[in-house]
């Protein structure tokens, strides 16, 4: 039985509310949920195994060719594929990072260095990251904005980053699955530099944005085609199951839901920021749809008595015991989570 | 873009009917689609990612503990997580057979042999695949009964299979995805010899029986847990849908559905196999839902101007052109495919 290290384990620890994942606290789409039951209604069929219809309108909406975009059985699929095809003899991760690159490079059978994120500057990625790319690494994956932390990275860093990673051959993989939440996305659209940057693999998630979790669904940007089919060839042809293809392809014509989270997300953020704060927490500069904080210990223990899920961060690698990760959600959710925290801290 | 090599592609070609894919004619059972569709409501939640509830009642079902059940997106996946845990350096297939034991293989850069089905003795499995086994295999897939051919292999056999791979300590994948059509679907159910042959590991597939190709629901049942731990590392923790598990513990209850469609299956291939003859093609002893023959080349494609796809298995390793495969559909169904087919022949 696989251990449970993420947020959303639901299924181990019944709750009233859910803070350990961090997905649109709007839910998903009526129209999605209606595309999805549409797609169950058909899977008497297999699924398109190009997923034409989908990759083409992520084409039209990206600004790039269908031939550049690879669709997931989640983004997590695609961490897992990229690797395999790859095959990096020592990679990069930045520390505290998602588990699942660690997961995926270790059974790879990849030696990897780890960038300390420090404490001392918020979490913060620096200049001296471009260092580490000379260790001879063949691949390196970055989040942005990153999580745990929700710190993002400068736009002319992370410019720097892939001019680095061309000249070194690196493939990077970059994360954006939180980008659509942050107040300005376009600072993190970094689709106009995949020409300049072949070795560029942008990671997108509908997990995230349209609180899709359970139906999987995710996809790459990426002008590499030799990897892109190295790729494909290192899977199932059916892959992205019927119901989530159709989900996506009706997501994609969700842009006010999207704004209106947005939005709702940026007031929240900064209210719970400011009652965590009073809480006597430590809360860094998380500029995602979540928070990160210094704590104090037990207090995930505390929160799951009380029905309410959050992400104790004791076990990534680069953190100890002390630091949470909250989802912003409705008001009236943080409300109770606030209530809560103020009784167990 | 990916090169459709399978059955079921009416994304290409949309078609009246599709006899390429060998699914339950009866369509998914109403429950099914149900619980899928509740699926879809909760799945602003994670998947369970170690499907719990499901694995629990398959274990029930099956007469095993749920330790020794693994879930995927569909048998599919399984195939390929189970050739990245062994790792194998030369592995024995059967051929003609399922193209994605080859495509696994290869992406793994094993080596592999193929055992030949010969024409002449109707493409069934012989003792002398016993000899095979001693040429340094590590891992070995057979279908049972085999794709494309719906030939069933005996019993006895497969024990003395079983029995070698034991002592040569070759894993051996079989796949009994299509098991529950034969009309004594017990003589092929292998459950019972698991336990004294770990290096078996059993393939099951929901897609088929309950016709939800799309939802993408497979399982492996194996005695060998250090394997089952292997490949759970090797994946992403979330690859089964929500949808996807809850479509499939409801159609565990689904046991009158099946029967009906195992009785319609008899009747009506043995109806079509009496009309294929007539029409002088070479029909061959398929006891699965699906019958396999020789025909006059460019018969596909006739049929496709028709609006009928059925399987052309020119492509298939070990094969040639003029061999078909069409899957056992509705009497309605078929009595139209007849028709064309005395048309277009």
């Amino acid at each position: 039985m696989r251990n449970h290290q993420h947020g959303g384990d639901i299924y181990s620890t019944p709750c009233r509310f859910d803070f350990s994942a961090n997905l649109n606290p709007l839910g998903i789409p009526e129209a999605v949920k209606q595309a999805a039951c549409e797609g169950v209604r058909l899977s008497a069929n297999y699924p398109d195994v190009n997923c034409r219809a989908l990759r083409r309108e992520l084409a039209r909406r990206e600004g790039v060719s269908p031939e550049q975009i690879i669709c997931g059985n989640g983004a997590a699929e695609l961490i897992f594929l990229a690797v395999q095809a790859v095959k990096p003899k020592r990679a990069l991760l930045a520390s505290p990072g998602f588990a699942e690159y660690e997961q995926a490079l270790e059974t790879a059978g990849c030696e990897i260095l780890y960038y300390p994120l420090r404490e001392e500057q918020g979490f913060a990625l620096k200049e001296d990251y471009l260092d580490w790319l000379d260790m001879e690494i063949d691949m390196a994956f970055l989040c942005n904005p990153n999580n745990p932390t929700g710190v993002r990275t400068e736009r002319g860093l992370l410019e720097q980053i892939f001019g680095k990673c061309k000249r070194r051959d690196v493939c990077l993989v970059l994360d954006v699955c939180f980008m659509e939440f942050l107040d300005v996305p376009e600072e993190s659209n970094f689709i106009g530099n995949l020409k300049e940057n072949p070795q560029l693999f942008l990671l997108k998630a509908f997990t995230k944005t349209y609180a899709m979790a359970g139906l999987r669904l995710g996809y790459g940007i990426c002008f590499d085609r030799d990897l892109l089919e190295r790729m494909e060839k290192m899977r199932q042809p059916w892959s992205v199951s019927l119901p989530a293809q159709m989900a996506g392809l009706a997501a994609l014509g969700e842009d006010a839901y999207v704004e209106q989270a947005r939005k709702l997300i940026r007031k929240e953020r900064a209210w719970l920021r400011e009652q965590l704060r009073e809480c006597g927490f430590h809360v860094y500069e998380s500029e995602a749809n979540f928070l990160f904080f210094g704590g104090t210990p037990g207090l995930a223990e505390k929160c799951r008595e009380q029905g309410i899920l959050i992400r104790d961060c004791a076990n990534y690698r680069g953190l100890s015991e002390g630091y949470y990760r909250i989802a912003v959600r409705t008001h009236e959710e943080n409300r109770e989570l606030i209530r809560v925290l103020k009784m167990v801290r």
